[in-house]
């Protein structure tokens, strides 16, 4: 039985009121949300020591931070300490994208270590092991395939990334359409590349039902993942992933028939003055599904700021309706992240996150900036930092920062200009 | 004559030629854009050095990055650091906001460094001589305010940030609404101190003639400062701040009348949701003034981040017609900025402006982001980083973050996934 079913049959489960007490919502608004479909609870059941997560309509804005190994100089242990710096900085989620190293040992290392829900994406390590056991990835068996699928789900995975709606039809368009950047998913790449060479339909879609009895097992959430996600703002919402988000939209339906729970993956690249139609769109086709967008980013020209460039693009999303926001990190388009920049990801999506909840009106969002406010006026700078969204950030520029603002003033003299508007609007003297 | 005024009067300058040229747009809709008001060209006629820069409609975006000496630990020297980091960053003007030292030296010298134009306030080095002269602030002379916008204005300063809506009606509505945080403009703070302990009315907005005639003289540009700009979200547009915007209206209508541009400085803390009002409402009551907005930042907590806040904010005012960013900085509301902060405001302000530029299809916006994706397709690398907004930033991460990728792909064996989308959809071979 997974959350979902259990919603529909009226059963309230302790997920559910671990998330209406975090959320300060009433629990019947979730276990109704949970029954449609408009929120997820990704729980494997095989899944320990987490604190569940609620993702979807009517709860905060969640993010989630992505690390995994890659390439030759990648370590578990670096990848915990990217993990470590995620969860401190405030990550709702995991994803383990490694594609290269022990990558079984890596997701187990992950599952122990993060105390929020875990996401994969089984296709790179099913590409990874055809690499090796057949000399290229184009040899993977479909069986291969799922039998990742199952591992991981077995494993405890809360959440699976899978694109089973980048079907030949939808790459055909693509090719048509002529798009400036085909194609910038690294997994769909290799799908695809597989999908050509083999003259085979994307087994994730053809065999979606297979994929659907594993998720319910385990009770998985499904992440359908955009194979088909624009690379650049040029090809923002263009035919083909119109075309994909149809497909998704069929595919959220038949998870929910199934009693799976689902969510759908967005972009990516989207300009500021298409986003909330893409959020509409994804509402309106995907029946409510929570909708998780890759940032977006809202110029191709913010490499080494693409942090900021994504905040702007996950704040909009989310006020327009998209629930989960995947971090970008400032080395996005020019390469992987120091954990420095794992950190100021996740804050960057948080603050993201936090503008849409206060604009959404969301229980205890304005409380929260009301309380720093307050806290401000009265020179309470122990308050404010704790209070602060990274408060180990903001201490220590508190610390470097202020030199100049905390040694008083010798500006007025005798007579302050402070003292006389403290007494007559009431605001605490401040430091000229 | 100011650009104003022979722009009223069919006259052609080199300056709106030059704004014409760099904008890509006709010198037609410059010039009528100034002789509307909608355009402003700052740019004192005594300023020498100069590129001059176009604020307003049918413009790019543009930013500013505020620097000045401050408490003792400030330096002139520390200062011209700032503006070459902030001019390298791309800033499109600079304002000198010194509160001690030797105040007139500084202004100097900040016009010499500086390519772009040059704006300051006044009231800030009024008072501190006032302090120095008198041994309070409180004991200003009206005339001594006056002496100093004459000798900033006659120094070949840009722009002047003003004061003069802030009444005393005003003041007195902020203390019957019950303000969370009353006052926060450092300025006004100064200001409304004087007025209410010598129980005058604001000299800037008695003798508010007089402040014209002065810009009228030299071309100042008038920056209407809001002096009741609200402190945090709870605040945002709240009674006293939609009072004074009305006020600022009515000296818009003035200084056209005096032939004096004139633009209008706005918020600070406004959430997302109450961003497109805010811009529509200064739209309306000034008359299509170019609107000088200071982040905004859209959350309270992002201390220590407050440029990411103040990109998300800065973003979707200037979509909905703001055409002038303040940056913040982030060490705003702990600090003063050290260089790299000072570089990194200006670019997330940037990023902010030219997101909004793409989403209001200004001409040559969405080709710059055109040209980085085809060289991104191409995996030039050279090209994506000479493109990005920030080459120098850029170009250390992509050499400091890159070993990973750089190495090559030993995932595939002989047969590349890669190599097959490659033939089929022509993308670039990536490197996995």
């Amino acid at each position: 039985m997974t959350q979902l079913s259990k919603a529909r049959s009226g059963e309230i489960t302790p997920e559910m009121e671990q998330v209406a007490k975090k959320e300060n919502v009433a629990l019947d608004f979730v276990a109704e949300g949970v029954a449609a479909g408009t929120i997820v609870i990704p729980r494997n059941v095989k899944r320990k020591n987490i604190d569940p997560v609620g993702i979807g309509t009517g709860l905060t804005t969640k993010v989630s931070a992505s690390i995994g190994v890659y390439g030759k100089e990648g370590s578990i242990q670096g990848e915990v300490a990217k993990i470590q710096a995620a969860v401190e900085a405030g990550t709702h989620s995991i994803m383990d994208l490694s594609v290269s190293g022990d990558i079984d040992a890596m997701r187990k290392e992950t599952l122990a270590v993060t105390p929020t829900p875990v996401g994969t994406l089984p296709l790179y390590q099913a590409v990874a092991e055809a690499g090796a056991r057949y000399g290229s990835s184009l040899k993977m068996k479909v069986d291969d395939l799922f039998e990742v699928i199952e591992r991981q789900a077995a494993d405890g995975v809360d959440f699976l990334a899978l694109h089973s709606g980048t079907t030949m039809d939808i790459v055909k368009r693509a090719k048509q359409e002529g798009r400036i950047d085909p194609l910038v998913s690294y997994g769909a790449s290799h799908l695809i590349g597989w999908m050509i060479h083999n003259e085979q339909e994307n087994p994730l879609y053809e065999q979606y039902d297979r994929v659907l009895e594993i998720a319910r097992k385990y009770d998985v959430t499904v992440s359908l993942a955009d194979g088909m996600r624009p690379g650049c703002l040029a090809d923002s919402l263009d035919a083909a992933q119109v075309q994909e988000m149809v497909v998704l939209g069929e595919l959220v339906r038949r998870a929910r028939e199934a009693g799976v729970q689902i969510m759908v993956k967005g972009p990516g690249h989207v300009p500021l003055n298409q986003l909330k139609t893409t959020v509409m769109l994804q509402k309106s086709l995907c029946k409510g599904a929570p909708y998780f967008v890759f940032g977006p980013v809202v110029t191709d020209v913010a490499a080494g700021y693409d942090h900021i460039s994504a905040a702007i693009g996950g704040a909009i999303s989310a006020w327009a309706g998209a629930e989960f926001l995947c971090y970008v990190t400032a080395s996005e388009h020019l390469g992987l992240p120091d954990l420095e920049q794992v950190r100021e990801g996740v804050v960057a999506s948080r603050i993201a996150a936090h503008s849409a909840d206060l604009a959404k009106g969301l229980p205890g969002a304005a409380e929260w900036d009301l309380e720093l406010s307050k806290a401000r006026k009265q020179l309470d700078w122990q308050k404010q930092i704790e209070l602060a969204i990274d408060p180990k950030k903001a201490e220590y520029m508190r610390r470097t920062r202020s030199e100049e603002t905390t040694k008083g003033c010798a500006m007025c003299g005798k007579y302050c200009a402070m003292d006389v508007v403290s007494g007559y609007l009431g605001v605490s003297k401040q430091v000229c």
